[in-house]
């Protein structure tokens, strides 16, 4: 018997005509469909492609043990973390051992900072994998704002909130176009580095991007509600124009 | 008369199966296609949509006026583009005033380093314009290189070879990974920077990404016939992973 797929299925920024053709396709015939959730939540990638699966999927639904509440630089979180994935990537090539295809749900691009990489670096050396690239979350987000990213020769920076406050001010102040990812209670941080690089007026926030729930903001004027965890920071390139 | 909208349709890195659900759709519907092309050329965009578009399509190629035998510097380079691009702008907006629709091709994603961008920037104030984000030609091409290209808290630098020798080596420098665009005729200059910067044996070139003439090579292998006009350079980042 020959062994099934498993797909490293990207999803776009979480609209579901913003899918490729591919990813829906593989979508809407499914047999098993896998996607990492919170406990206790029914899951973000879960819910992008509600009402596209057919009723007869099976679900796998893979749940994350540790919460924020266990800091990143406790070793016990990487423990608990690696412990976790290789359960998930088990139970996965168990299934592609059986003959069976599965679709693995991945926000954004799966090989742009997704949680399917640490599925992926286990598995391919175990079972066939295919990735299906996707529109990232930042493309959904600079689109949104109205405004290109970058022109003619700008250097693009992608920084992650988590960085520390001195590097992410450095870096900041050495680039022409920035997205900021992974902010959530970085927040502040973000925003002081934002300010110190001078970048602070010309920076945008963009929730949910290409979503219902969109909102589209700069981020020196009223943001009143909007929540940084499904957010993204954009400051546009200013670079040669004819 | 409502007018027409203006689509800035992103065709993503050149595989009509990683097309939108949406640009997929609106090209098999379009009743007017616009896009650029070097004279005497087919172009490169719309060989992507061979097959796709309705027998009854009005097409409208935008053929560049400058060859690159005028260098950048010329300010006879800015003055004719400019001019061509307003010339553009006024056909576009006459079809959109006459409540015609129409879908502007867009390699990659129309909003990151994209010719589009220049006709947006003019025709925004004057006719409805919408931007359909794709799957950007770097996404396509680090997927096929199979491996992630950030990890964890990693940093991003995306550069354009047509920058100095000095400032791409510098920037290479100080990046996790990174992706190179525009290399063309700069290959020399990529590849010394590379070398300078301590890149250049974890680079990978890949050339037609997702495309069905495809190639991926390490950069420091044997890469013959490769051509680097179609080609984008892809450094993975090494951050944490669990």
């Amino acid at each position: 018997m020959s062994k099934g797929t498993i797909y490293g299925l990207g999803l776009g920024p979480g609209n579901p005509d913003l899918m490729s053709v591919r990813s829906d396709r593989l979508l809407r015939n499914a047999r098993h469909v896998a996607y990492f959730r919170k406990a206790g939540k029914s899951g973000q990638a879960r819910g992008i492609v509600n009402g596209m699966l057919p009723e007869s999927v099976i679900e796998f639904p893979m749940e994350y043990p540790v919460t924020t509440e266990i800091p990143l630089t406790d070793p016990r979180y990487n423990e608990m973390l690696a412990s976790f994935y290789e359960d998930c990537t088990a139970r996965l090539k168990e299934l592609s051992d059986q003959g069976e295809d599965v679709v693995v749900l991945c926000e954004g691009d799966p090989f742009f900072y997704g949680s399917f990489m640490h599925l992926y670096s286990r598995l391919r050396d175990q079972a066939p994998v295919e990735v299906v690239p996707a529109i990232t979350g930042m493309s959904g987000a600079w689109t949104a704002t109205g405004d290109p990213i970058t022109w003619g020769d700008d250097v693009l920076t992608v920084l992650v909130g988590t960085l520390p406050e001195d590097e992410l001010t450095r870096r900041m102040s050495d680039t022409d176009a920035l997205v900021v990812m992974k902010i959530g209670r970085n927040i502040d941080k973000v925003t002081r580095a934002l300010k110190a690089s001078g970048l602070y007026d010309r920076a945008w926030i963009v929730e949910f991007a290409q979503m219902p729930n969109q909102r589209v903001c700069k981020l020196s004027e009223n943001c009143d509600g909007l929540t940084p965890y499904f957010s993204i920071i954009i400051v546009h390139g200013q670079g040669r124009r004819p």
